[in-house]
Formats: structure tokens, sequence, C-alpha cells
């Protein structure tokens, strides 16, 4: 089963990395681009056996800072 | 307009982010999990204006490395 995890910056966190791509695209002649926000993106590929609690587990343990990130959870091609 | 991009790894490319968050998730129990594959989400607010020409050429420009990333352009909410 192929799972993607999005995990963002939570709205109001400060983004510095956002930020520098923002400069950069500017500094390309890009105009237009009012806000950049920079996440990761987690492909995962587990056992059919595994369960929705156990991705959640997976998600608030290690894979999202939750005091400053939201995740979502995605299965891919359901 | 809101843009996601979805930068992930291509296929074959070495992943040593997404090993090291493998062993970790098998180190906290979680059986189950075969692969793990660490890429970027990159959350851009742009004018609605901005031609999809001009968002392939911020990601081949800047936002991926094509050499050894793809990338997907999503339009959120549409």
């Amino acid at each position: 089963m192929n799972i993607r995890i999005h995990v963002s910056l939570k709205p109001g966190v400060l983004d510095p990395q956002g930020r520098a791509v923002h400069h950069a695209l500017d500094g390309l002649g890009f105009a237009g681009v009012e806000d950049v926000r920079i996440g990761r993106l987690i492909e995962l590929t587990v056992a059919d056996s595994t369960s929705d609690a156990d991705l959640e587990a997976m998600c608030e343990k290690l894979l999202a800072n939750t005091v400053i990130e939201n995740y979502r959870i995605e299965k891919v091609g359901q």
C-alpha cells in the first residue's frame, strides 16, 4: 500500500526556507509570486495490514513535529 | 491562486534521508514499513495571471533539481 504524507508548517509559523525561495524566484524575474511555504512529502510503502491508527502514530511520534507542523495522510490510488 | 508542487527523488536515486526515517520507524516498533522516500512539498500563492509555462519554468530553474528529481504541479481547488 502506497501512502503519501504531506507535512507543512502551521499558519503563522515563520518559514525562512520559504522566504529564501521566494527571494530567489523574484531574483530570477518571476513576478506574481505572493507567498512560498516549504514542507515535506513523505512517501511510504507499507503492508496492507497497516492500520490508520498506525499511520497516525508514525506521524505523531516521528514524521511530523506536531508543535509547529500539520500533517495530512493520503492513501495513493484509493 | 494556490499551487502545490510535489518534488520527489527519481526512482533508483539513493535516498539516505528516507533510509534514516525507515530505520527510525523500525526502531520505534512500526513493523510493515517496506520503503520510505522523502521529498519536498512547495506551496505557492501566485497571481491568477501566472501561466503554466511560468510554473514549469520556476520548477525547471529553481524548485527542482531535474537531474535527480521529478516534480508534479497541482492547482489546489481546481
